[in-house]
């Protein structure tokens, strides 16, 4: 017997009307024509809407620029395979034997597309009516702390960035950086970068295996200093 | 007295609860703070489910490929400014005095982007349970005939037929078809057949093992011609 439907209706609570659609966005492309690949496509787009509109409501001062990367950190491939994963999506999939063997079901990139797929599944199986209601609560559940506890949209941005603007916003100095240290032999290097702000004579240090790494440690550190002071 | 909610009604048959996010979707930055940039975001992802639920539901036998690149072309900039101008949005449109000089009411971009902002805005304004079934029945009246002439199943029709339709469509002459060349023996002969329009002035050529297949591959290279021009 199928155990998909039981474990969706466990790990999600959602139960089929048309357990075909279910079984179809478990097929992975190796294993035949009635794959995911279409139901993917139209997941995609159901997650991209139900992502948007709850970073829309969640974040009622934030610009677009910051909205879209939120949202892009939200239904990145390495977010939903770690969904994926996490349900245990790996366990149900239909792969073609060649994939099966060499491990697919443990394939990011695989279980981040199944996991669009049932998305798309679910708001066909609801209907034109419901559809979007039960995909919105299907990806609340599968998403869990993810959306209740959302990333604010400064940390998506580099720390220089951050440090930058928020010095120019407070009409201070750019921060200066520079090079402290630098060790270990050519290709396996380590750099240590001060960064530095003449206003505050705050001086913190980042390492790092580029010059730019080390950079970004140390304007992090800076970032931290500055908060812990405000 | 603002006449943009009667302008809506009229042409898309939308009446706002909430004005103000009519007002808000008109509102380009450059007029200010409360603009449409977050409307936009919005919008842009209502936007893509609506388009890929209907290629979706409209060409069962398309591949995924198939299906991004429909939807790319009904949710590019070029089709969205060029509805918006249709409508005429640009004379509701809110801008700043210096966008107003240069004639952005103009502009493609900002026209699009108010088009993708209204469609945000209706979804908002019909709420959580009715917000998609208000933006859908609103895209489709925005788009009209570009989603109607979608042929259904395009992938089971013949080239010809769909070539004859799409001209007689548009009032134009049927395409003619003329054999350019026939090589090898009897029984594994190969014919060149042109497809021309008079209108247009297109010409294109198809082989094959049949006269009728060489017209059928004429015929669907002129397609790809027209949609590329399209």
């Amino acid at each position: 017997m199928d155990k998909s439907p039981a474990w969706l209706k466990k790990t999600l609570d959602y139960t089929f009307s048309d357990e075909r659609l279910l079984t179809r966005a478990l097929t992975h492309r190796s294993a035949g024509g009635d794959n995911n690949e279409r139901l993917e496509f139209l997941g995609d787009s159901v997650l991209q809407l139900v992502v948007s509109e709850l970073v829309y409501a969640e974040r009622p001062g934030a610009s677009e620029g910051r909205l879209s990367r939120l949202r892009s950190s939200l239904v990145k491939d390495a977010t939903l395979s770690q969904i994926a994963s996490e349900l245990g999506i790996g366990d149900h999939l239909i792969l073609g034997s060649g994939e099966r063997k060499s491990g697919g079901e443990r394939r990011a990139s695989i279980l981040a597309d199944t996991l669009e797929a049932i998305f798309g599944a679910v708001y066909l199986d609801a209907g034109l009516d419901a559809g979007l209601e039960a995909a919105r609560q299907l990806i609340h559940a599968a998403y869990g702390e993810r959306i209740r506890d959302l990333p604010e949209g400064e940390d998506l941005r580099d720390p220089k960035s951050r440090l930058q603007e928020y010095l120019q916003g407070r009409g201070q100095a750019v921060p200066e950086y520079a090079m402290e240290k630098v060790s270990g032999k050519a290709h396996q290097q380590s750099f240590e970068v001060s960064c530095g702000i003449a206003e505050s004579e705050l001086k913190t240090r980042g390492t790092g295996s580029t010059r730019r790494d080390a950079e970004q440690n140390a304007a992090l550190a800076m970032l931290e200093q500055i908060e812990v002071q405000a």
